[in-house]
């Protein structure tokens, strides 16, 4: 009678998941997913407790513990963006972006929606933005008071130097935000040394949790300035401090099963030996993909120098038989979900290296591509320039 | 070793949440937390077609099929409504909110955020908005282009006749926007009918899904009249329908977990009967709920003809040993959490009836109930006037 049950036990049995090679939701632990299967009253003493801990070990992965707090914002990365954005720049404030991909030019397109006065510096897709450039800039341009940079552009994969940057922010005195999306937990990130007032993530990402929230990790100081500053009621990232940080409670519904998967995310972090274990993990998967894609005669979109192990974009194949929309649907049919590419003027795809995946997973994926290779009769191995 | 694994299954074993009569998150079914055992990509093709299925489901309950459309929203309720109050009012609109209670208060706060000309019409917390009163303003005012109202009031449970509203609304050419947040999904609500434009309501009410997103159910014709009109990025209503008509995926991140949750509890849903037969489940709770406090002396806020069943506010008991606090922790030591008052001018707590819940856990409430006053001391069965 209740078909709902029967169609899931069946399926459990025979369920395996495909692995996500992608940017995020990524493939998560079992144990993290088993997480979810309670609920809590989200103004319930062991709610809020837990509450307190992601924040309390959020602080701890920065190493920002004393002075910087934890935030997290119902939605997307990209809610976590749009409040810091919008609950941090004052109407006479100014804000500069760095942009090297998709995700910058979103951070310019959020200031534009609220009426922040706004200049890009743009570089191409495959370059790092030039320190000398942002100090250039900032010294013609004295009505700038803050600072946005993508830590990890997820359009290519570039890793921009944000310590370097840092440095050139505040010798400015201007505010520093990080868009560390796709990097926070999986590369080292020393608030203080990089002089980051504002940094972002997400839940969905290196923390390997499932989505539903996004995280801020804010300098206490710079963010009492933002009291009264917000254009929002649901993003106001000054009145969601203060929430938490009061009784402990959200202002408005929490997705208190996506927190609880965070919650056990984090304590296997630990389990893992922490964010220099991880990256170790990611950075191993990374190497893996390289050499064989390199081995079947892909080429990668960046130079190696500037290349992170968070997501690496190919160019696809020069062989007349290649079809993307095809290649992704044989690899998904095998288990193995890889990601489109979002370059303006390069045909590429992306394979990404994070979640709860390691060595196996890899070269499953790489038997796989090989196999998918043979099967559209694409060959571009004899290709391969030394 | 790996310390997650093990407490997780030890706690497993001894787990047994305690009810939720809230009014959300909710307790829900094992197998809707079950249906988030999995990890989808957020591109892959059966993520989008559970997503269009999850929205031809929303119309079909609202029947709005053919003149309406579902849209999702990341984040809580509140997030929804911010979403559609920035998004579809023009900047030489201006709103009319009918205000009875927290959450009527709520739609003036975000149209003054963003500064929308906005006008109240606000009556006592157990009284319901006067229809003639709304014709009257509607009549001498002819800027207000938009009247928004809220369905159930969570505040005190009261419930607005939103039919009546409507057809006052279209008599003066304006936009229709009902918060029907705590009602949908339990009370009938026929779109067309009720004259509503928008309608917002959220993944962890009546659905009985799991906290992470909201809906709007929008008739399209005046969705269509919101291109460009959004104040925001996260929350563009127009956007956010144009990206799942157009490739049937999200702008940003979905939270795919509570997106299965969701599709699950539609099924559920349709299972138990669909709204007729969860409308009569929640008031079996309501009318047990109901007359077990009234026999024990607890005296209801509203009146019984303009009370839900959704939710029920009771008088704090005039007892010199009650305290909430204590009343509070003892009954969710028993494994029962209710919820405390929001009115601004009398002490009330309230009991939900919503969630998976039935007759046999209001019982077992009612026995707590009854069994923490004997233990506090306090008698006020007595105290029943006829």
């Amino acid at each position: 009678m209740f078909l709902g049950l029967d169609v899931l036990s069946s399926e459990l049995s025979s369920w395996k998941d495909k692995a996500l090679f992608t940017p995020g939701p990524l493939t998560t632990s079992r144990t993290v997913k088993q997480a979810m299967l309670r609920d809590l009253g989200s103004r319930d003493v062991e709610f809020i407790n837990i509450v307190k801990d992601v924040r309390r070990r959020l602080v701890a992965l920065g190493d920002g513990v004393e002075e910087y707090t934890s935030i997290l914002i119902q939605g997307s990365g990209t809610f976590g963006i749009e409040a810091t954005i919008s609950s941090v720049i004052p109407s006479n404030g100014k804000l500069l972006v760095l942009v090297n991909g998709a995700y910058g030019k979103r951070l310019l397109k959020i200031a534009n929606v609220h009426h922040i006065p706004v200049t890009e510096l743009t570089f191409a897709e495959n370059i790092q933005p030039d320190a000398h450039a942002l100090e250039q800039a900032l010294q013609s341009d004295p009505a700038i008071t803050h600072v946005a940079v993508i830590h990890s552009e997820t359009t290519t994969g570039i890793i921009n130097p944000i310590e370097e940057y840092g440095k050139v922010v505040k010798a400015h005195n201007c505010i520093y935000i990080v868009d560390a999306m796709s990097s926070f937990g999986a590369y080292p990130i020393d608030l203080k040394a990089c002089e980051i007032d504002f940094l972002i993530s997400s839940s969905n990402k290196n923390i390997e949790g499932v989505p539903g929230f996004s995280f801020v990790l804010a300098k206490k100081a710079t963010l009492n300035l933002a009291k009264g500053l917000a254009r929002t009621l649901s993003l106001d990232l000054f009145a969601q401090w203060e929430g938490l940080e009061g009784d402990g409670q959200f202002r408005f519904t929490p997705p208190t099963h996506s927190i609880l998967a965070f919650h056990q995310a984090l304590i296997e972090l630990e389990q893992e030996g922490g964010v220099s274990a991880r990256a170790a993990r990611y950075k191993k998967n990374y190497e893996t993909t390289l050499l064989a894609m390199q081995k079947m005669g892909f080429k990668t979109y960046l130079k190696p120098e500037d290349q992170g192990y968070i997501i690496t974009s190919f160019h696809y194949p020069d062989h007349p038989n290649f079809n993307f929309q095809q290649f992704y649907e044989r690899l998904s049919e095998k288990g193995h979900v890889i990601y489109p590419g979002k370059l303006s003027h390069a045909d590429c795809f992306r394979i990404g290296h994070i979640g709860r995946l390691g060595l196996a997973d890899v070269k499953a994926l790489m038997s796989a591509i090989a196999k998918t290779l043979k099967e559209m009769n694409v060959h571009i191995s004899e290709k391969i320039e030394e």
